[in-house]
């Protein structure tokens, strides 16, 4: 608690920011507010140019949370709360980015890239290494939130609505934030302990179970009501999909590499096939009813850096391994020789990047928008969020204890808190169809935001008392 | 034409592709005909990414054009003019690109992006080297053309139309394309050329004046006629944004970028910083009836990589740099640092880059595809089209006089020749306001594509002659 006020002292220009952010923007609403209604129709591109970069910058000031520890994502989302519910104060100016479908379809974008840049991040070999302890952790992990959300906290809170919806919220309390867990193992520089290995290996697993309920789940929602039958359809397409997408991908990726390299051998070429390999299997994920994410996301885990080893290296690798090749010989030398060759090896996740940070920020300040905080006004929803929460986290803490001996399991079972962006994908995709209302997705938008708020703290303290 | 001939027997594989292609399409259309059009609302995103990708593969494959010395840019058109041409051959599975709203608006982005990056290229510091030579090529090289094409071409070859019309004939005669005329130059090895140099900034020069025509131009088509007072008005008010923009973004850039890196200084908000430069200045000009890529070509010109001093360098930079501490002061070694400090130094231009890969050739793919050549297959269009394209490029090689003596003038003339994307630009935004006819936009494009397909082989032996 002193450190954080500490460096909240340290840090107070910070306090500035938001203060000259409203002001800004109150400038804004004035000088805007007679010529934009004008020219909405005018130009509807050179608008859309202004909401984006209202969205990015925000979401990356939004990013000094990170300061107190907490995962950048945490930050795009309470902006885009704020952002969203600022015409409860009156101030209508950012109502528009609600609506405007081309940053609806850049969001949608967004998500996709997201789970392609987490399926690149993937390793299949490195699921392998972790091994039965993660995939038990796994499995825990998501029976034991499925079920208690589905079966019991669900129906006790909520009585008398639909099985699906329940269903849907089961789901959500299954998922899992790669993306989060190992951001914070990363900044507590913990990355290469048995926990790390065992939480990552166990949320990748997650991401892959999820992603079927995720399936199964849309499948009944679309239908109504689903036969156990039709569910191990759904569950073999949904396997079958990814593990028919990986085998392709290894058999034809380097043959497409090499055939497109003869054709340009350059960089963006390279882009261009990898960025294309994730839309085209989300699109087709979603030609067989599967989610396009699932497609993006068994996109990425297909594509490997020896498929583009028929590309010109990155120019700056290119330009220093021919001046190292002047060099004599030496171990420093070679080493030196090797960090560069790995960062021409690693070239297609930062090829990547720069379209990650462009839109999947977009999705999670969109995502936090079209949270409505008037529904949480009601003491009763809050109660209820609260209440999905600590069954959340139990379900979560419940699966650290199958990590086995020779383990901090409460570690374990904290990094597995998380929802993060799966979750939100989940609620985003349950509320699309129809299943969840505007006040369970607002209370359900509060426990992901309450489980990814409270892992950073909480895995700090029990990391540092571990040392 | 040997050369050319023996390059594309050795390279024959390359002839499979667009068969390739074209089967591979047939059998899309065939498999898709039914699903397609049941599924097309079903989700408009996912569909988008089918789109998204072909645009993005045949733009890539299209740039096969390279190995026989023509810019990427061609391909792309020409690739684009096929997809879009294809319904004349029965084959309708394109169509709904066309008219596709998302598309369209990262086609408009994509040209945003496009000038932005120019602007970037282009150092202010530059443009005052290479001085009076280029500043005088850049002023014949914008005047003959107009001149000739808004007086005396336009008038002649298409009588009874309006002045506005015969204006953005002129105009569009005026445009040098920077990136078609460096490329070939850097593809030849010829950058550091006397001649380079003066082609290079004239372009650039060309590039400004170019843009004030613009806005002058669509002033004019928007207000009916505008009085010379008025075009003074635009012009001074062109001129003021342009030293606006640089000036303010000298005095704030570096400030705001030491504000937000106080925030966070990582690449992801040195990205968006940039980006966001560019397309709030996109907006800007639009609201003060500027194109908006005059808005992103100015945030170019401003940005520098001083501004972004307090940011942390890219991975690698940082990585490779701590490496070096380790090694003895030789001078191989000092070398080696600077090299890899200019990589650190260039990461504005390479973060946007990826940017650029995706988003750019949709534009030049989309406005291909807008081409009908239907009106084309009137003879008439095309012998004007001839006509024009003739003056085009007298226009232009007139500049080449003004280089002064010690100068190879033809090769700074034929530099000058290719109106590539500026030209299209024009063009677009002249149909897109009901000025330039379906006609006069097919005759137009085909004067683009011949003035930019001419300049590479004739370049290309004026060069070797020299030598």
């Amino acid at each position: 608690m002193n450190s954080l006020v500490s460096r909240l002292l340290k840090n107070w220009e910070m306090l500035l920011l938001p203060i000259l952010a409203v002001l800004a923007f109150q400038v804004m609403t004035n000088v805007f507010a007679s010529d934009g209604s004008e020219s909405a129709g005018h130009s509807d591109a050179a608008t859309t140019f202004l909401w984006l970069a209202i969205v990015l910058i925000a979401a990356k000031l939004s990013s000094f949370v990170e300061k107190f520890g907490q995962p950048a994502v945490l930050g795009e989302l309470v902006i885009g709360v704020i952002l969203g519910n600022l015409v409860l104060l009156g101030l209508n100016f950012f109502e528009p980015i609600k609506t405007n479908p081309h940053i609806i379809f850049l969001s949608e974008l967004g998500v996709v890239i997201l789970l392609f840049q987490i399926g690149l991040e993937s390793q299949i070999d490195e699921m392998k290494k972790v091994g039965m302890r993660a995939l038990l952790v796994a499995i825990i992990g998501v029976v034991a939130p499925f079920v208690s959300g589905t079966y019991l906290i669900g129906p006790w809170l909520f009585p008398g609505l639909e099985t699906t919806t329940y269903i849907f919220i089961g789901a959500t309390l299954a998922a899992t934030s790669v993306g989060i867990t190992a951001r914070v193992f990363r900044d507590f520089k913990k990355l290469q302990t048995k926990e790390a290995r065992i939480v990552l290996g166990a949320a990748v697993i997650d991401d892959v179970l999820g992603l079927i309920i995720l399936a199964v789940v849309s499948a009944m929602a679309t239908a109504g009501s689903v036969e156990l039958g039709e569910i191990g359809i759904i569950v073999i397409k949904a396997f079958a999909f990814l593990a028919g997408a990986i085998l392709l991908g290894q058999l034809l990726a380097a043959r497409l590499g090499k055939l497109f390299a003869k054709v340009n051998a350059g960089v963006g070429m390279k882009f261009t096939l990898v960025i294309c390999f994730g839309l085209l299997l989300a699109y087709f994920a979603q030609q067989i009813e599967l989610a396009p994410i699932v497609g993006a996301f068994a996109a990425g885990l297909m594509l490997d850096s020896v498929h583009f080893r028929y590309f010109k290296d990155p120019k700056i690798v290119a330009e220093l391994r021919e001046h190292m090749k002047g060099y004599e010989q030496t171990e420093a030398n070679q080493h030196l020789l090797k960090k560069i060759e790995k960062h021409g090896r690693r070239h297609i996740e930062d090829l990547i990047e720069p379209i990650g940070h462009f839109l999947v920020p977009i999705f999670f300040v969109a995502t936090g928008m079209s949270v409505n905080l008037e529904s949480l006004f009601d003491v009763k929803i809050v109660l209820l969020a609260l209440g999905i929460t600590a069954v959340a986290i139990i379900g979560k803490m419940v699966s650290g204890l199958a990590a086995g001996k020779g383990v901090n399991r409460m570690i374990v079972g904290i990094g597995m808190v998380p929802r993060g962006e799966v979750g939100l994908i989940f609620i985003s995709i349950g509320r699309g169809l129809g299943v969840i209302s505007e006040e369970l997705f607002s209370a359900l938008v509060v426990v992901i935001i309450l489980t990814t708020l409270i892992t950073p703290p909480v895995l700090a303290v029990l990391l540092r008392r571990q040392k």
